[in-house]
């Protein structure tokens, strides 16, 4: 339970569209809902989340370990929920997050250092296993997502196997529960994947 | 097990005398002993590590979930065995170390805002359970210890309750494993420590 709020995730690969349909969807529920809306981000949107996302994606800081890479994460997230999603939650605003528990686990699992169910433990564990009531994951084949940015941290410099593997593991995440995921091919227009989520979420306002 | 090397850890609280006795350790195994020593500490004897301390220790940073905490201190510690420990002990080295996972058990413990044994989980998993060769617990009573520092971190201000709680903490640790622990008075002069110590390390070596 999230409370008088609901909490929506937008979920998928770099390119799959989140921002753009992120920005749709807070607009319709502003200014067609009437709705307080509260748009946020992870990894890195508190004040000690920034400085973990730092850490996490500027290679100046080189090699990390990847269970220290798990754990800042996982501190990512309990901060996050901490300092801003259960407190709008709480007064009753619509969330609407870039990124959630998925993203850790389809790109840690996609790492294949470390055992995704331990990932999912810790996980669960930093978030006291709060769900999203409903997540959208925009399902991007990595071949056809563009991954030429000149200066790429490092998760998109990770390689298209990496990328790949992570796509597998955002519809394995979907299919675990039904009820709670959307899943679009992010290579439909912006507006039919715009009115489709609309669509959904309108059920659960 | 620690490999080739010994792992050797000094815990207790603040004003226990950890950084008198670990250097005059250090001194001893490298002038007496002839062996490679390193001296290190948690959290933040990592380049990682030291921007982690930095966002547990400096208030600037405002409220942090205990989570998100427990989080950190573990994210430090698997760093720290990452970037600094386990590879001293692969070349055969010493190492000796201020504070390492009893700190976080004791010190989240005394906060008793989290389970310590979910806790404790976490820090096993951050460090494969890698347990020190021997645990040196400077006993202090926290009435007796010195807190008087003008510019206090956020745990040296936690207040006398908490860090009594952590010193029964350290002392139950210490009663679970005996055969690892050597469990000193700090209240005892400076050289009647090390000499116990030089002894109990003799053993090992």
């Amino acid at each position: 339970m999230t409370g008088p709020g609901l909490f929506i995730v937008l979920e998928g690969g770099d390119g799959a569209g989140k921002t753009t349909q992120a920005r749709l969807l807070v607009d319709w529920l502003t200014r067609e809902r009437g709705r307080e809306v509260v748009r946020t981000f992870e990894p890195g949107d508190s004040l000690v989340g920034k400085q973990i996302r730092g850490l996490l994606l500027d290679p100046v800081w080189g090699d990390i370990d990847p269970r220290a890479e798990a754990l800042l994460y996982a501190a990512d997230k309990a901060q996050h929920l901490f300092a801003v999603v259960r407190p709008a939650l709480a007064k009753g605003a619509v969330v609407v997050s870039d990124r959630y528990v998925d993203s850790m686990l389809a790109y840690q699992g996609a790492g294949r250092v470390l055992a995704v169910d331990e990932v999912a433990t810790i996980a669960r564990w930093a978030t006291e296993d709060l769900r999203p009531d409903l997540t959208v994951l925009l399902d991007v084949d990595p071949d056809v997502a563009v991954h030429t940015k000149q200066d790429q941290d490092r998760v998109e410099g990770a390689g298209e196997a990496f990328h790949q593997r992570a796509r597998e593991g955002f519809l394995t995440l979907a299919e675990q529960d039904p009820d709670r995921y959307l899943v679009l091919p992010a290579r439909d227009s912006v507006n039919r994947i715009a009115e489709q989520i609309r669509a959904r979420v309108d059920q659960l306002l």
